[in-house]
C-alpha cells in the first residue's frame, strides 16, 4: 500500500484503528510513514505515546472531549474533523493549542459528512472555522464507505469515480480563495483495487493491513491475504448434527455476520497447516455465537478429523471488530505482539 | 431473584458473566449468595481474586486450561463443565486437585450437551468420571436456550416444563445409583417468569441482573426494569434524512441486533432524565452502528431537541454483549463501578 501511494504520488496516512498496535504500527515507520489516521481520541493518545507526531482523528468531533484534544495538541500536530457550524462554535472558546481541521464530506455514502454539493453550508463552516485563532482549516475528507457494498473491481471503481467526481468540483470551488486545500480519502476497497487518486493528495486505508472475509467478498483481497486467523480450541463435537464447539464466541469474533452464497456466517474455517493456515474448508463456517462458543457447521470429512483440545482457525468476517476485542496477536513465528485494549478505550 | 430461589427451595447460583464486576458481585453477598456461575476460567480467576471461592465454570471444558484448572482448584471449590467421554480421558491424567464436575446436558436447545434420553453415552461419561480420583461428579447441568425465542409468558413456560420433564426422567433414572445428584438449570427468562423450578436444585440466570431490550421482547422484563443504559454524545444531526450520529458504535454496543415491529435495530433511544433515563422514545432507536459511530433513526420532533455535545442514552440489544465491552459503570449516583476489561479475557 506505501507503495500504491509512492506510485500514485498521495500521501499515505493509514487508518490505525485496525491494529490498534505500537509493534504493527513500527512496520509502518520501516516503509517511511509518519502521518497516521486513529478513529477516536483515546487511541491517537496511545500511538502519541509511542512517537507518532502527526495523526488526524477521521471521527467526528465529540466536542465533549476538548480537554483531550488541548493535552494532545500539546505534543503532536493534532487533526481533528468536523462537520458542522455548531461543531467549531462549541469547540472554539475552549481550544487552546494549534489544531488542524478537515471538513467531513459526503461524497455519496451519506453516513455523516455535508454534502459535497451543498456549498452554502460548507462556506459557513470554513467561515466559522477562520474566526478561531487556533483552528487551522486543512481541507475536505471523506470516506467512500459505500464501497463496502460494491462486489468487483467495475463497483469498486465506479464507486471511486464518484467519490473523485465530487471532490474535484468541490477542490475547484474552492482552490481560489483557499491555499494548500488537502483532500483525503480512502477505504481499504477502493485502494486496493485503484492506482490513481485523481485530485486526492492522501489516503488512509485501515483494513488492509490484515483483511478479511468481507473485504474478500468485496473483491478488495484473495482470500490468501487475509492475515489474521483466530485460533479455537475445540471443545465439543456433534457429529450427528454436523456440528462442531469451539471456544471462540461473540466476545472474541463480535457478532458481525455476512451472508454468502445464501447463508450466512461468523467465520470461515481453514486449513490447519502447521502453526499457521491454508485454504478455506468448503462448507465449513461458524454458523452461531454465543458469548463464549461458536458452532461450527462442517461436514462428515471434516469433523472426522477434529478431536477435542484440537485448535481449529477462523478467518473473521470483519477484522476490525475481531481485532479491537483481542488482547494481541500471536505470529506464525511464535511471538506475541502487544496491542492497545479496550481499558484505554 | 435470590428471594425468588428461597421460596422456591433452590439454591442460587447467579451467573456472573453479565457484569464482569468485583463491586457487583458484593451486591449478591449481601443477599446472602456464596456461589456463583462463571463463563470462562480466567472469569472465575476474576472473581475467586474477590473471595468467591465456590464457581462452576458453566462452559464446556477446554482441556488445554487444564493448567488453570488445576491453579483455581487449590483455593476454591471449583465445578466444571464436560459432554463428553473424549474429554475426561484427556483431562484424566492431568488433573492435580479435586474438581467437581458436572454433565452438560441438552434437555431441548440443541447448541452443546449429550441430549438427556442419550443414557448410553450418559452411563459412559459418569463411568469414565469415576475412573479419575480427582474428578466428582456433582449431575446434569441444562441451558434452556431456546426460551431465547420465546415470546410471552405462555411459551416460556413452555420450554421450562419440556426442560424439567426431560431433566426429572433422567434424575429417576439415576438417582438409584447416585447420590447427591444436582440438578442445576437457569436462563433469565425462565428465571423471570416461572416460580417452581420442579426437581432442579439450583438456578444460574444472569442477565437479569442488569435486563434488556431483546429481554423485554422475550417477556422475561419489562422495558422499566432495564438497569443499564448506554450514554452516547451527539457529535452530528442530519435533519434532512432523519438522522443523529453518536458516538457510540460496534465496539461500545457489540453488532447485536434484534428485529421488532418488522424493524432491525442496534439499540433503543430512551428520555433523558436528569442523570437517569425515562421512557423508550417511540420510532427513535440506532438504525447502522460502525466502529466507532452510530446512527440513530428518530422522528423530526426528536430531533428538534438534541444539540451537538448533548448525551443520549440507549438500552443496549444484548446487554451481556455491550457489558462485555465496556470499562466500567456509570451509577446514576455518580460512583464509578469497576469491571473486568478484556486484558483477562
Amino acid at each position: 500500500m506505501a507503495e500504491r501511494a509512492k506510485q500514485a504520488g498521495v500521501i499515505f496516512r493509514p487508518h490505525f484503528k485496525t491494529h490498534q498496535s505500537h509493534e504493527v504500527g513500527k512496520w509502518f515507520r520501516e516503509v517511511g510513514v509518519n502521518r497516521i489516521t486513529c478513529s477516536s481520541l483515546r487511541m491517537a493518545k496511545y500511538f502519541s505515546d509511542d512517537g507518532w507526531s502527526d495523526i488526524t482523528v477521521a471521527f467526528p468531533v465529540n466536542v465533549l472531549e476538548v480537554d483531550l484534544i488541548n493535552s494532545l495538541a500539546v505534543s503532536i500536530t493534532l487533526n481533528i474533523l468536523v462537520e458542522s457550524i455548531e461543531s467549531v462554535k462549541l469547540l472554539g472558546p475552549n481550544i487552546n493549542e494549534q489544531v488542524g481541521v478537515f471538513i467531513k464530506i459526503d461524497a455519496g455514502y451519506g453516513r455523516t459528512g455535508i454534502n459535497s454539493k451543498n456549498l452554502d453550508e460548507l462556506n459557513g463552516v470554513i467561515e466559522e472555522i477562520s474566526k478561531v485563532e487556533k483552528l487551522n482549516f486543512k481541507g475536505f475528507l471523506a470516506h467512500a464507505g459505500n464501497s463496502y457494498s460494491s462486489r468487483g473491481r467495475d463497483e469498486i471503481e465506479e464507486v471511486h469515480q464518484d467519490t473523485l467526481q465530487n471532490l474535484e468540483e468541490l477542490k475547484n470551488h474552492f482552490e481560489e480563495s483557499l491555499n494548500d486545500l488537502t483532500i483525503s480519502v480512502g477505504d481499504t476497497p477502493t485502494c486496493s483495487i485503484m492506482n490513481d487518486f485523481g485530485i486526492a493528495d492522501e489516503i488512509r486505508p485501515g483494513c488492509f493491513v490484515f483483511y478479511d472475509m468481507m473485504q474478500e467478498q468485496i473483491g478488495a483481497c484473495e482470500n490468501s491475504e487475509i492475515a489474521v486467523a483466530m485460533a479455537c480450541p475445540v471443545v465439543a463435537t456433534h457429529p450427528e448434527r454436523n456440528e462442531i464447539v469451539i471456544y471462540g464466541g461473540g466476545v472474541h469474533f463480535s457478532k458481525e455476520k455476512m451472508v454468502k452464497d445464501g447463508r450466512s456466517f461468523y467465520g470461515q474455517v481453514v486449513e490447519t497447516n502447521g502453526i499457521g493456515w491454508g485454504d478455506p474448508i468448503p462448507d465449513t463456517y461458524i454458523k452461531s455465537l454465543s458469548q463464549e462458543h461458536g458452532i461450527i457447521s462442517a461436514p462428515d470429512k471434516f469433523i472426522e478429523t477434529i478431536e477435542i483440545g484440537d485448535i481449529v482457525h477462523v478467518l473473521p468476517v470483519h477484522v476490525c471488530m475481531a481485532a479491537d476485542l483481542a488482547d494481541g496477536y500471536l505470529t506464525t513465528d511464535g511471538n506475541w505482539i502487544e496491542k492497545r485494549v479496550n481499558s484505554l478505550r
